[in-house]
């Protein structure tokens, strides 16, 4: 192997992530042949005069993100499954890697294959709820509001309750009370008696506190390989406030936007209430259908301004989308100029199956804003999150936050900071996924248990939550007021799809339950289900 | 005085409270005649069976409001100078009130009165500096972008240089070192201990936290006279984030926005960027010359969507807007269904002359929005402030913040109630008054010293800055250069003004200094105007 690589002992970068760097750019360049043979750990480490663990730590990376494969016996060999190179590949070879990830890749996410869109041909459009009124034509009486603010008026505009039933499946929530809050108390008592309160109020400092932006680009390039200056990490209130500046710097009223289908509510709200035209991404076990969207945006010439995209987990099957159908994703976005919002709220929770690179840490820098929070990692009352932009939209991000809200608060900034440099995420994170992997399993065994043959499980082998839909009679909305009276809350993906939603589909966020609570929820979601009672709930 | 008062001893409210309502009510339904003589206070206590302390206390509200006048030696009456009615207020009312103002009204908040601005006629429209593309007409290339996101590319937006000089008066700041860190800090020791991490993460609860809206609904009661329901209390992060929903929830691209002439830069740039069309309100001794905007609207049938104004300080030009001018200006955006946005920044901070109480304490409850922010009282690191909202757009404002970021950090609301409640807040705001009213007498004082007749200071009787207009003829960019080359950041009002502005207008923000500061920084401004060198900067 003809493999220049380069690496640096003076750099702060530990030498197994240089390893990594320089085969990983040598074969998306094309420098390093798909199909060819990699030397043995042992001769790669002579070759660089480091330590075989080294080497071994960079291989087992390119192999978890699939640059490299084994086969038994034989050794290492760069992936056929990647096109010659990323940044100018063919339309042949994405279509290739399309076929490839039908084919040779297999679902890692689910025990039930989330199933392809019934789709024949019809690639809808969804209009926002209001357009403006023609010139002259008067609005209707009452208050003159902006068309967001109509957008927003109606007062069934997102259907939860106000109340909290005594075991909520309903909300995304990780465990409250293994937060360490003694650490962070600790944190918080240092940083106010330092009173290093730096100020932020000046338009270029907008987007955040420098060491919070260093800690954080660190982190990333370690747990999610993206690659990106402490400059392009602009720190805002949890993801929310991220897709709130997409929509205000991407989105005229009128833009194409393509959103997942099913995908994430806030989300769709967002988008619908910025005025944008939805279409729906349809998602299969490999993730988004890239194809669909090149059939539909292909026919009559328009272009999506942004994608949003949930890869690592899809909110909410759960697929994890393959190596293959990012290429041909992040191949096909660069050449319509769609930006890529990637939303990478709860990748932290990967229980099996490879881990996978983040888009953000394939693409060369142009096409992928990154979102993410550390709502579900920490605690969503903290209200902390950030994007990592492409550089040359840094300052236009900067300003727009500058504009939204100032900034996010500093000593929150601080003591973050201080939690992450001083390995406390790290270690938290850990923890959590240990954690979160015996609630994972046994809410799998007890349904299983509960509803036997009537329940199909998605999604289940990353996050906090899975899918399922069940075999029932009952209609949605019975089924969630059968629970409610119960004590349980769950809520159907059915506000989650623009178009007709699959029945009886729910989505269940075990995050915050205790073993006990999530034994004793679904026991009595089977006995809401089972109940033969007049329905509570007349149809309509 | 034939004045039935109803006051309650079981109710919650102080009875002094009660006492200036019903006065108060009495007054502006037309019960209580203008020009009436009013019992004394001995009389009107022993008719209410209530101390006369009580009565006392309720009296100096209604003289400090002007609602009742006195005369020497010949007792209390009811103000000559209000409208009979204000909600069903007559045109000749209005008319009567705004020349009123012009006579009797002296101007309370400046040595020198600010001119009034010298338009003959012409009422422009700024139109914004992007407006969409014709259809089929491309955009320039590279990034496609929202007009708002291209409204924010260039790099000279806001001109702030990004390093601090030695002394800074270009920012609004607070004394830091001043801010009660013990006291927060083991609040939020308390607050973390207990762990209440009530879950905001549903719409409804997107405002805010319970307690602290409550405490916020209580305090603007007793400090600005807003009576409103703790649900119409909207939690944000400080002023910017209000002024950001305000925009989306009423603003369409192409609306009429009123805002002061010269006003704030953080207001303009968010309308600007939204895409309205701004129209400059001029402000006079008396504050925003209503007159004015009636005639320019009335022209063309031209409607202001929202006015934003800051009567309690106009910023920048320290005027308090008098009490006959914000009837005036109530009755006209109530006739017209323009809303008003009211930005109460740093009303805490009063040094002479009556106390005026808030638009939003006169309005009847619908047409003006209050904004509050805790940035300038407390620390701008903490963001959290407030809008006050109509009732009828309590849900669209609340939607619209869960779509922003779905909710202020819990743990900072859950503390600010905390500090409020115990009474740390008003301790606060006494203690700063004293300390800025010290800063504010030797800022004067230096400036006259240094400056002699080559100054003139307005609105120097509230909020922690003040308004200069030197007599040189270097150019303000000059200026700025000079004095940063000494250490000293100053800024020019230019960008304040959307029409032609007066040459050497400077404001100083003096929160945020120490006396020496304040000494060394003014000396070291007269020595960077004196000197007779070369330019700093060729003019262009």
């Amino acid at each position: 192997m003809d493999l220049l690589i380069n690496i640096d002992s003076a750099s702060a970068a530990p030498l197994h992530r240089q390893i990594y760097d320089e085969v990983r750019r040598a074969i998306l360049s094309g420098r390093l042949a798909k199909g060819k043979r990699v030397p043995s750990t042992r001769e790669m480490a002579k070759m660089l005069g480091v330590s075989r663990a080294t080497v071994t730590l960079a291989f087992e990376y390119l192999l978890s993100e699939g640059y490299f494969q084994t086969y038994k016996g034989s050794g290492t060999y760069v992936s056929k499954h990647l096109p010659d190179e990323l940044t100018y590949v063919s339309e042949e070879l994405a279509e290739e890697a399309h076929h490839l990830a039908e084919e040779a890749f297999e679902q890692i996410g689910s025990s039930g294959a989330f199933p392809a869109p019934e789709t024949s041909g019809a690639f809808p459009v969804i209009e926002p709820a209001l357009t403006p009124a023609p010139e002259g034509q008067k609005r209707r009486r009452g208050r003159k509001l902006s068309l967001y603010g109509m957008s927003l008026r109606s007062r069934d505009w997102l259907g939860f309750p106000d109340d909290e039933p005594e075991i909520q499946f309903a909300f995304g929530r990780p465990d409250l009370d293994e937060f360490p809050m003694r650490v962070w108390n600790q944190l918080m008592n240092k940083r106010c008696r330092q009173r290093k309160l730096d100020l932020l109020d000046c338009p270029t400092k907008a987007a955040g506190y420098e060491p919070l932006r260093k800690a954080i680009s660190r982190y990333i390039a370690r747990a999610r390989a993206v690659i990106c200056d402490p400059e392009q990490v602009i720190i805002v209130n949890g993801s929310q406030q991220a897709l709130d500046l997409v929509n205000r710097v991407l989105v005229d009223p009128g833009d194409l936007v393509g959103i997942e289908e099913p995908g994430y509510i806030g989300a769709q709200k967002a988008f619908q209430a910025q005025g944008a035209r939805l279409i729906p991404a349809y998602v299969d076990k490999n993730g988004v259908r890239v194809d669909y969207l090149k059939a539909r945006l292909g026919k009559d010439g328009d272009k999506l301004k942004v994608l949003y995209v949930t890869p690592s987990h899809q909110y909410p099957t759960g697929v994890v989308m393959s190596l293959p159908r990012r290429l041909e994703l992040l191949t096909w976005a660069k050449r319509e100029g769609t930006i890529i919002v990637e939303d990478d709220y709860d990748s932290e929770y990967r229980y099996s199956g490879k881990p996978m690179p983040a888009l953000a840490g394939i693409d060369d820098g142009g096409t992928v804003i990154y979102v993410g929070t550390f709502s579900k990692v920490l605690l969503p009352a903290l209200r902390l999150g950030y994007l990592v932009v492409p550089k040359d939209l840094v300052g236009v991000f900067s300003r727009a936050k500058w504009l939204a809200d100032r900034h996010s608060s500093l000593l929150q900034q601080q003591v973050l900071a201080d939690f992450i440099l001083q390995g406390h995420l790290s270690k938290h994170v850990r923890r959590m996924r240990a954690i979160y992997q015996e609630r994972r399993k046994l809410v799998i065994e007890c349904l299983k248990g509960l509803f036997e043959d009537d329940v199909t499980i998605y999604g289940e082998n990353a996050g906090i939550n899975i899918l399922l839909r069940l075999k029932t009679d009952l209609a949605d909305d019975e089924i969630v007021a059968r629970a409610r009276r119960l004590g349980v809350g769950v809520v159907s993906t059915r506000q989650l799809y623009l178009q007709d939603a699959p029945s009886a589909e729910f989505l269940l966020n075990y995050g915050g339950l205790k073993e006990d609570e999530i034994v004793e929820g679904l026991s009595r979601l089977r006995a809401a289900i089972a109940d033969k009672e007049q329905p509570l709930i007349q149809p309509a």
